[in-house]
């Protein structure tokens, strides 16, 4: 299987900007807008610059490789501007040929990705995913099933949830913004016993009638050997993802966790795609092959 | 469409018992086991034994026709035992004829059945509903999607929930018994603007592999000028059901609300028909009408 | 008892305006904006305005009194301008005369009102509302240590919950406006076997730091024989309430309960009092009596 | 502070017996009930035996050191016995001493100990645990003013609670066993912004008018420079808690997580202390120094 898969090359020009107003007396951010550096994400030109220029320290997770950012921040405003130039390796493979991993021959280490999460109650979905998906033919198919009914039955409405709302909520409520749909499909994927993570990048491509560019929040689902990417809520085309984190559910992969009095201004957001064939890039755009951009825990780096 | 309904006579034969230990200081009890009196419904040999021989209170609720028992029960043990024989009435109707009520045309009485009560959180469910029956004809056939919907989608499972679950939870975890059944139904009728209430009655007909005869939650739906009765749990035979009480949901019509440390017994209920060609009495059966065993609220008696 | 109460006049000049913008293909509305006519509230110079002058229903509940007005409106604005002033009669108590009335003597009418409803899920709160308030000795005073717990512990902020927002989520949340405060008092009291219910009005008197002037909702309990005016929220007096309606949650007596898709702008209500010492008309203000407005269903009118 | 304490040394002779029936087509089990190894956990005359003797797989999280079992079992019955030698030694410190660490100088590896999680939604409780616990002396007085919190809102009831139960109905109910006395004191110290999980062992000196011997759920708080354990459910003697695992929730340490369909008989769990002076073994007992058994990420072992 992995001899047929092929690569496309892509580069993305990031650049956010957050601005927040912290009341007295201060406040600490937990930051995750670094891009994820990867065997399929190499980074160039990188620049994070915090205004005022408080004391900051980076952790990057060596389970997940997610670049954390941690900051105390006195009562004022405070400012972070990060740029960076992504190139991006997808590798393209045919959904027919990739399988669900039995329980008993997953990595250990992604276990934790078929239990119940904060946003994810797979716990309370066991009789509902199994009704709805048991008799589907187990496989890449399966999951693109799960993500169809997810993006079918929940109706995208910008402001229509909070960081309090979980996948029953979505579930009761069916509507949501690109973190809800997230959150539903990973949790009926652990219901139906495959391992599901939240992650999050640009929503790249998506149409400005829903808003101006922002974050976005996806999934990725273990298949084969490898996570595959998903986007149960359709807004924007994920080849043109860039990573920041992976996570059980969003409260690992926040963009900012907060802890104190912050008014936050909305995010500024743009990623644009460098187009070069001379250069093998080609512009992120919707395709039909399964996309991987991580191999997974047992895989040694580029493999 | 009145001229054209037809009706049916069965006699049941009734009998229910209860029995409880009362700790100190003594409990209060409200109990709605009483068959309700209507003109569908006529009584005769009716018999209510309480033993110790405790002071009680009968009061009939205007509305509903409800009749409500309430005794003060001191410390020990309390049996309630009550036989009476009921002659039903049911008029058929053509399913087809039977058309939804526009709010601004329902009688007034019947507009808290469109509110959102205690375990029918229909307010949660507006897009739900709207997602899954909003594109169906109006009508008998839509409730009767409804109530197909509700059928396939839960499980009947002994014991899976409590007299906290709701139609929320109900949604979620998809087993439930007949009370959950019935509230799930309602909240979906509710957020479809279709007046809907909860009735309780005996499972007459239903598989003695679900348990011993008990009682049983239904429901009743606004359509036309009469409330039409629809079994979401699909165990028993609805022409066979003695109505005890009709409410918003299990709040207002449980056969035994209690105050105070109270250990139930399982309730012992029988319900026989009396099948007797020269009355007239058929024996329940199931069968394609809409049956009603209530006009509603605007209508003489009898009518 | 009855003898020791004296009584306060005040008069009230009302005036609302609802303002709509109905999408096509129109809605239904059920507003409970008139005030009550009931022996302790008169009216005079009422007057209702709907634009454009479309077609309307009114219906008086004959168990509350509320008073409801139903409207079809086609696509297009809609605005409802009421006016009306209102005589209010308040009998004065003596806290510490006012008992708790056992479940086994409360009128029948009142028993709903012990059961749990859409917003005030008391059957979750019994233990928690036993602890709190198990060993306070039944009374009046206890009825005031629930409605002083409440508003301790749940803080007022504007646009902190919305029409799904439940008397569970107050008590974690801890923040709410003051139907929120309402829906926990009522759950407590329920919890506890004493009869409570929502009231709706205006806060008159509310410190116009927390908004412009508006609908206020606050909670009544039987105690003695009649029912008891409590505000939870603690942003207004009591004395100057006008009620609109009563009942069981928010579900009964929204101000406006709408069907179908509809902009709404937010109310103007405006709530002056008219002290006239040669009419005995006093200006309402907070006193530590007990007030009641609605001496309960087993009186006759005026007792 | 560190070299003002002292260490005490127990021994535990463990022995647990699981008994399943697995229904066709069979099922997975991952099983964490090995005792961990750590610095201040050492085992001898280890021994597990599965019947039949099915393959399995051992993995040890290289975080946390928990040891899971992986177990496809066919249909038919599983039964697991394992048995070991304990030795514990604990860290007994001045709770004066110690002090909550602010978030700018946690070790990295413990943010996600101040996230919320399944059962502990501590994003909800932001609020209630300011307003209970916001004005305290922060430092080890705080934390277990949270643990006396709990212990006291909560009543130990057996068979109260399920899988599904989390914090949130625990803070409703005012009733749980040790899992979720655990839940609601973890979710409240993050929402304090101290880092606190999960973890599990057996409950050694329980009551045995609770029950038989059984796991027992823990809380272990990071303060100063080490985890702290403390038991909000107060049913057992905490110097004698052999640590099987810790994780953010119940769903990250079930002693045993199942897929597919299974029944369970109650386990049974056996932990005898040995007292022996001349080995400086002393039997475990209530104590009011603060303990510890792992001096967090950042030591080197047997620090």
């Amino acid at each position: 299987m992995r001899s047929a898969s092929t690569r496309t090359s892509n580069r993305i020009e990031l650049q956010v900007d957050l601005n927040y107003e912290v009341a007295a007396p201060g406040a600490d951010f937990i930051f995750n807008v670094h891009a994820a550096r990867t065997p399929s994400q190499s980074l160039s030109g990188e620049r994070l610059v915090l205004s005022p220029a408080v004391e900051s320290q980076t952790h990057t997770d060596p389970a997940t490789g997610n670049r954390y950012l941690r900051v105390h921040a006195a009562p004022g405003t405070l400012a972070l501007s990060y740029a960076v130039t992504v190139d991006l390796t997808h590798r393209h493979c045919d959904p027919a040929q990739l399988e669900e991993v039995p329980i008993d021959r997953l990595p250990p280490e992604l276990l934790e990705y078929l239990y119940p999460s904060r946003y994810c109650q797979s716990d309370r979905l066991l009789t509902l995913a199994s009704n709805a998906f048991g008799t589907l033919k187990p496989g890449y198919g399966r999951v693109q099933a799960i993500r169809d009914w997810v993006n079918g039955h929940v109706k995208f409405t910008s402001n229509s949830s909070n960081t309090n709302t979980s996948a029953l909520d979505t579930l009761i409520d069916q509507v949501g913004v690109c973190r809800d749909f997230a959150h539903l499909m990973i949790a009926l994927c652990r219901a139906m016993n495959i391992p599901a993570r939240y992650a999050t990048g640009t929503d790249y491509g998506a149409d400005v009638a829903l808003g101006p560019p922002d974050f976005q929040a996806y999934v990725e689902v273990y298949l084969g050997d490898s996570w595959y990417i998903f986007d149960p809520s359709g807004t924007a085309i994920p080849m043109g993802f860039v990573r920041f984190g992976t996570g059980r559910d969003a409260a690992d992969v926040a963009f900012a966790t907060m802890f104190g009095s912050v008014r936050s201004h909305r995010p500024t957001v743009r990623a644009l795609a460098v187009e070069d064939a001379a250069q093998g890039l080609v512009r992120p755009h919707h395709c039909a092959d399964a996309l991987s951009t991580d191999s997974g825990p047992t895989r040694a780096p580029g493999s």
